[in-house]
């Protein structure tokens, strides 16, 4: 018995997330099924985190264990003959028998991508999130210092999955823009349901001027949901790197 | 009677191309009708070219004759409320009465897009032609500079269109890459069918090694179109700008 970790790039528009689902499209049932149809054995794929419907990935992690004789490195080749055109393995190789995709994780990165001009764009309504008004850059990126460190998250977590604690560490959070194109780098030891959207929506309330950038340290210790800024749309967010 | 410029970006996505057809879905007819329900008139679009079917652009132009009194810089605004996610105004204005937004034309300025790495990428697939072998952007820049000038171009035409000479001058061809992403820009006075599309898929034989550069010269010389490369797929080909 392997275990084999794959990487994963996909585009979520037209899957309801990652996790199974019993009528569902989803991202998780389509890699399970290119791997059966592989191996001829029944797949029960580690995901390292249940990603909402519409959002993004390039570089989602997942484990799966297989009585296959196909060599670890090679693995992802035969998978991607029988995936979708927007879900391909990137990778694969054989791990540890310990190595879980979720529960071994340390960390993850995500992106938030934005799109700031005063006229929408076809050719990146698909990954970016399109706002009008102008961002101030340095007001946001004064905001997110606020958000880094270990820190009680509970204002920025939507309703709709039971957690123990709202307690996250983020490492770090990089704005950079490039022309009208801005993206929000987020990096943690874990996410609550809807957080990296709901700290874009909120910066992006800072950086348009709704909020001060000083605000952030209220809301955080408001634990109030109502007092962050809005979850931001999934079409913007994809999950970048995860940290073992 | 006013004279109304619009630029135009669109992705050509789920588009049967530009150009008005009896039960098509194009550009123009999407375009028409969001000006119809503004205006209240029958409105015939002029088009500077016909493009292909899955082609974008983000500098195409039109024009349009209106009795409106809407203002032409405003135009735009109340356009784009009527239009689909995938189509946009950019701009507007009143021109000249003359003005004819393709027989004005000076010239045109399309872009090539290639993702040149070994495993395609679902979250660059609707923009960018993958090539998994490596290409030799110098073999390609070399090869381009064969096309450049006052030429017939006879063998890079698909039958489909009637026209009088083949003989066209290509100004410009410039290949910039920035990581795994190629462009080609290519500025010319006119372009016969699929014309950039050729060039692009006969640059990228160059670049895989399966042409010399200066076989270029002989496909030209040859007006065989067997001679040249594959027509390169719709999906990565823009029109970026149209000279007037």
């Amino acid at each position: 018995m392997k275990n084999i970790k794959l990487i994963i790039e996909y585009d979520g528009t037209n899957y309801y997330g990652w996790q199974k689902q019993p009528d569902g499209n989803t991202v998780q049932q389509k890699i399970e099924k290119a791997i059966s149809e592989v191996t001829g054995e029944t797949i029960d794929l580690i995901g390292c985190s249940r990603t909402d419907s519409g959002v993004h990935a390039t570089g989602y992690v997942a484990n799966f264990y297989t009585n296959s004789t196909i060599p670890g490195e090679k693995f992802y080749i035969v998978i991607n003959q029988k995936l979708p055109k927007d879900i391909v393995v990137i990778k694969s190789e054989e791990v540890d028998k310990e190595f879980h995709a979720r529960f071994s994780s340390t960390g993850k990165m995500y992106c938030y991508s934005i799109l700031n001009q005063p006229i929408r764009s076809p050719l990146n309504s698909r990954y970016y999130h399109h706002i009008y008004k102008p961002l101030n850059i340095d007001l946001m990126i004064e905001g997110s210092k606020y958000m880094i460190g270990e820190k009680d998250f509970k204002a920025f977590q939507n309703n709709g999955s039971e957690v123990n604690s709202t307690v996250r560490t983020i490492n770090d959070i990089k704005i950079v823009k490039d022309e009208n194109y801005i993206k929000i780098y987020v990096t943690g030891d874990g996410f609550l349901y809807n957080m990296v959207r709901i700290i874009a929506g909120t910066l992006i309330d800072v950086g348009v001027g709704y909020k001060k950038p000083e605000q952030v340290l209220d809301i955080i210790e408001s634990k109030d949901r109502s007092k962050a800024g809005k979850t931001a749309p999934a079409l913007g967010l994809k999950l970048v790197k995860v940290f073992y």
